[in-house]
């Protein structure tokens, strides 16, 4: 049977996206405000959020830049002006919608929060509605930006899309600098407020609850409004950036692959990834308007139903794209029942990111055996609390390790019965292609985290009644459970993601004629394996290590504050939280600098070292870095499942404590629970989500660099 | 020129090696006892020691006994009833010879450290040359017997060796089976011991100086013999296994390699392995007598020249080795300076040892930057201490990264440069010899640190005067130096090896014919990587874990025996040492099992299904385990290197509070520090050390299971 075409849909769920987006944002900008002391709070949060990412912007925009002429220039001169200018601006449409994505993010939601705040004070479930729907304003724009961005390119520098595989070829490698850009601001937006977000809140946390004994979010605390924004930037703008730079790649990766199969469909499968990430749009609008809490059950309970109607009409719209866009020719000889194989990849992609999400609640909740074993070990102190937590985060890799071999040993499986040269590969890509496809419903549960966490610090700063604050403190706790999940989720489809985004560097760094391999048999290889593992690890370092000096500076802020004005402790004057702000933003922004620059300079160093110096006769240039690129991979999420887990883990461990178990709040025990969450906290926020893009940007930098390589 | 036939070398080096240690033996055992206490004291801790040792056999031979029957099966199914015999035999060979390593290093460890302590009374000098030369008892002795294992095995199965290439490609493959049984016995040594020292030294600090504010080394604490058996158990007998298997395992890889080349060297090069090591025993001999302290010198000033001196006695034999016995022959258009060109390999390898020793002291000792962040982070809590010493860890692989990659590319290209096919290879394992050559007086010097350890406890224990506690306390200090920095040359070698292993295994595992790479571009060898990773989290999760409960059971005992027995705390009765060494015992064996099968079992489950399931078409069946290997390498390398370096930097930080900064003993700070130092234990002394292990465990398996996959 014929293939029906379908690329209507693309330009249609963008409109809805970003349609969808501006509805939910009028519904949600509509509802009450509060009272004026919230709107005062919520004013000065806004103010703090937009006065960090002006500057974040600003600095992140002279690196993305310098970087554009360089790349212009280095292209230009390889490969022909043309070619590096339309590599410049691929480069920066991907870098200003990524930071736009974070932009409309952190915008909705620090006006969600009081407006979810207000809500708390008729039922639980205006304040959910409210909270997930300023989510999804971000989840939708941004999942329909990025596909907004790679249509616009490919269509426009296809100018009509050429006809031969060639050409689509060159049109694909034109591009990919898109997601390149999208993961250079991610980084930075991620580190920058990942470090922001945790040091203020050590930071508050060690001076107002250690040193001074005043109860959390107290507004006597000079860093409480910088607490408040930390959820914003680092939370909302960084994730926001995060997501939009995990769809832009994968998109683009499995593009590159898709060229693969030219002569079986076309260009369908070159834009089949595009067309089951617009379907993933309406199932995701459709999973956001079914959400409604019920006043007795649990909020996770109303969230998880959402995500599972997602998924549900994602399946379904799957199954209609797979067999309208991937029928081989009937005179082909590949197997008639291609689609049918290739839905059966995208699902397994789904069921991987089920598994993931249940994977990732029994390594952290307090129901299940870890959560309760760290709990016990704090009983013996802080050491034992740190060591039984960091042996959770570690134990915390086989399964998802397994997950995920499963999941692409049966994707490359499934593809390659097509009997169609090159489709298993592209069966992996279409299983990352599956897990994706619900990525606007988990960014909108994601986003409902912060902004719950902000509505509920609103409450408690402007003294509202015991039942919104109780309202509030069930959302808090649901959404502490989502960023967990989410952040699972993120890594889950990195791993998947990671070995097509290899295939597809490959494929760009081969010379003509010759299929690249990574044989970790070459020492250079091998050592290109050793510097992306040591990378991941100085990376790690750095990101921890910048919280800890971010949170000294604010730490040494609030206590000059207490002693200049001995009036702040006893309410009679207010605190200059404004200059709290500023310290942070300086400190973080500072911090961010040096892991991020090392992240993209190594595999630039790297592929330069080694197209240079070889010692295997006949190695190709783009073999040692292909090197890099997978073993920086496997550390990458592996590290990364170590921190979120073990951070995540660490926090239930003391909220389970501080539910009145072990002894409870004030104990001992709490105690050295409290120690955990610390510790706990730069490894869940900062390095961990950083590592996510971290393994990203080494695939798109590698992508872009490619062609130098050949 | 014609070669020279050095293999008169091996025998000799091998009794000079035994006899060496003989003579010292009974130096040191004629030495002074001192008096009726210490000597009761230092009864106590051999009573227990040997228990240990022999129920830790028992447990061991068992598992090895079943896997030599599992084995000499399977291989005999495949290759005939012969070649099974002579691997299980080679095995049981290796496991035997390893167990005897570990053996002599805790019976010789555990009679030097009373007699040092007496030394103490005298001098620093006596307690210094006692502890020394206890060490190189068993240094000399294990690296000899490692000569005389293979040596045996090689010419035994060799019959008067065979003359053909193919010959003693098949010779060589008999006798992998050594190299696999001593890195069993040593992982499970290690992790035993190491779960033994570190379970007794948390369990009687927590319980003896937190909970009951008794100082450490204190009589009437039940756990502190059990505290210093552990010393002997973990550092002596474990690292002793180790260092036996690492020369074991290196000098038979070498020896694979050194078949590639039999066109060129013939013999030679496959026994210069064993010929460089033979020099290395006898530089080693050297060095050891050369070291003397004078009174106003610092110990470690006295241990570094014997260092040096043993390098260049090793770098000057290594030179006749090399011009002796890897001359081609004129007429084969190889470099006739190739003798000179693996010279500079084998120095490299030395320098690398140096660069290794150098960047561990920077990264562990109080007078560089880490330590001291570190020790400044305490000021703010436990939290931000934790924070700042694991991204200490982290940060502490980049140097070794890049100075074994150096060292890799460098011996790789020297070796090619002498025109031989092959050469490259043979230039990364003559460099792997010269790093190791060193092998038998490093031993000795960290075997010096728990026999000093130990007799610093006996001094305390014992009472006796200020001058010899200050002799002891100086030596105890050099000790903990000295064990660091063998953790890092431990480190260095399994790094460096590493490749020369790899290429050891691919030869083995290819069909004939054929040469097998390790393709990260194949799903199956992605994977395999991705598992390998995983099984280094996973072992170190259960590792570190391990220590927690083993601890739990004897902190339990200590509570029950101040219960039971309130004579104890008053002085008036003595507490039951032998039960809490009993208790400590028996979980630190059941603690074991659990991650030692793990690091034998994955591998294993690797080959096994991927020799039945492979989705690439005409892939290898041994690529995947390949996979497995190399980034399971790189990850426990990077992983030991955080652990050790992260557990040593606390450790340090700790004592440079003690000794009077930043507060001094007992301040707030201080106990912040014995936070990190608590939880960097079971890191740097039973995590770190076996995953060195673990490493080459990885090597030697694979090496023994590929006939299975070709």
């Amino acid at each position: 049977m014929a293939q029906v075409d379908l690329s209507f849909v693309i330009p249609i769920a963008i409109l809805a996206g970003l349609g969808g987006a501006a509805v939910l944002a009028r519904d949600v900008l509509r509802r009450d405000t509060g009272n004026d002391q919230m709107r005062e709070i919520a004013g000065a949060i806004q103010q703090g959020a937009r006065a960090f990412l002006r500057r974040q912007y600003k600095a992140i925009g002279g690196i993305a830049g310098g970087l554009a002429v360089v790349f212009a220039v280095a292209l230009g001169l390889q490969g022909g002006w043309q070619a590096g200018l339309k590599t410049a601006f691929a480069f920066g449409l991907g870098a200003g919608f990524s930071a736009l994505s974070g932009f409309i993010g952190m915008h909705i939601s620090i006006r969600s929060n009081v407006r979810s705040a207000a809500g708390s004070l008729k039922s639980v479930n205006e304040a959910l509605v409210t909270a997930l729907r300023g989510g999804a304003v971000s989840g939708l724009s941004i999942v329909a930006m990025s596909l907004a961005g790679i249509s616009i390119l490919y269509y426009g520098y296809g100018s009509g899309v050429p006809a031969t595989e060639a050409d689509q070829g060159r049109l694909i490698l034109s591009i990919v600098a898109f997601g390149f850009g999208a993961s250079l601001v991610a980084l930075f937006a991620q580190l920058g407020g990942g470090i922001y977000t945790k040091a203020a809140d050590v930071g508050a946390d060690l001076v107002g609850k250690v040193e001074s004994g005043i109860p959390e979010d107290d507004p006597r605390n000079p860093a409480v409004i910088a607490d408040l924004v930390g959820d914003n930037v680092g939370d909302c703008a960084g994730r926001g950036a995060d997501l939009f730079e995990s769809t832009a790649a994968e998109n683009i990766g499995a593009m590159v692959l898709g060229v693969l199969l030219f002569g079986y469909f076309g260009i369908a499968g070159i834009i089949f990834p595009l067309v089951a990430r617009g379907f993933g749009v309406i199932a995701s609008i459709v999973g956001v308007y079914v959400v409604r809490a019920r006043e007795e059950e649990s909020p996770m309970a109303a969230l998880n139903r959402g995500y599972l109607v997602t998924t549900i009409v994602a399946a379904i719209l799957f199954a209609v794209a797979a067999w309208a866009m991937l029928q081989p020719p009937a005179a082909s000889g590949a197997d008639p029942w291609t689609w049918l194989r290739y839905w059966f990849c995208g699902l397994a992609g789904m069921v991987t990111a089920f598994l993931y999400v249940w994977i990732t609640q029994y390594y952290t909740e307090a129901r299940y055996r870890p959560v309760k074993e760290i709990a016990r070990a704090s009983e013996t102190g802080p050491a034992t609390n740190i060591i039984s937590g960091f042996s959770v985060g570690l134990e915390a890799t086989w399964l998802p390790v397994l997950v995920v071999s499963g999941a692409l040993l049966i994707s490359y499986w499934l593809g390659q019965s097509t009997a169609i040269p090159g489709g298993g590969l592209y069966g992996t890509a279409i299983a990352t292609m599956g897990m994706l496809s619900t990525a606007a419903y988990i960014l909108a549960m994601d986003t409902f985290g912060p902004i719950v966490d902000n509505g509920a610090g609103i409450v408690q700063m402007s003294g509202m009644s015991e039942e919104a604050r109780r309202n509030m403190d069930k959302l808090d706790a649901a959404g502490n459970t989502t960023k967990a999940l989410t952040k699972g989720y993120a890594v889950g489809s990195a791993a998947l993601a990671a070995f097509l985004l290899f295939n597809a560097y490959l494929k760009e760094a081969a010379p003509p004629g010759v299929v690249l391999g990574v044989d970790m048999a070459h020492p250079e290889t091998f050592l290109g394996g050793f510097i992306g593992a040591a990378l991941v690890f100085l990376f790690t370092a750095y990101a921890i290590r910048a919280v800890g000096r971010a949170a000294w500076a604010i730490i040494k802020d609030v206590r000059d504050q207490f002693r200049e004005n001995p009036g702040i402790m006893t309410g009679a004057s207010k605190p200059d939280y404004a200059r709290s702000v500023d310290i942070v933003t300086k400190s973080a922004l500072k911090e961010m600098i040096v892991p991020g620059l090392l992240a993209v300079a190594t595999p630039i160093a790297v592929g330069i070292f080694f197209r240079f110096v070889r010692v295997t006769p006949g190695l190709a240039a783009g073999e040692p870095l292909g090197g890099t690129l997978m073993v920086g991979t496997i550390a990458g999420v592996l590290m990364a499942l170590v921190l979120n887990t073990g951070g995540g883990a660490w926090d239930n461990a003391k909220k389970f404590i501080e539910a009145g178990n072990l002894g409870g709040k004030g104990s001992a025990t709490h105690k050295a629970a409290v120690v955990g969450d610390t510790v706990g906290d730069p490894f869940k926020d900062t390095a961990g989500p950083s590592l996510h893009i971290l393994v990203k940007l080494l695939s798109t930098i590698t992508l872009v660099i490619a062609p130098l390589l050949v």
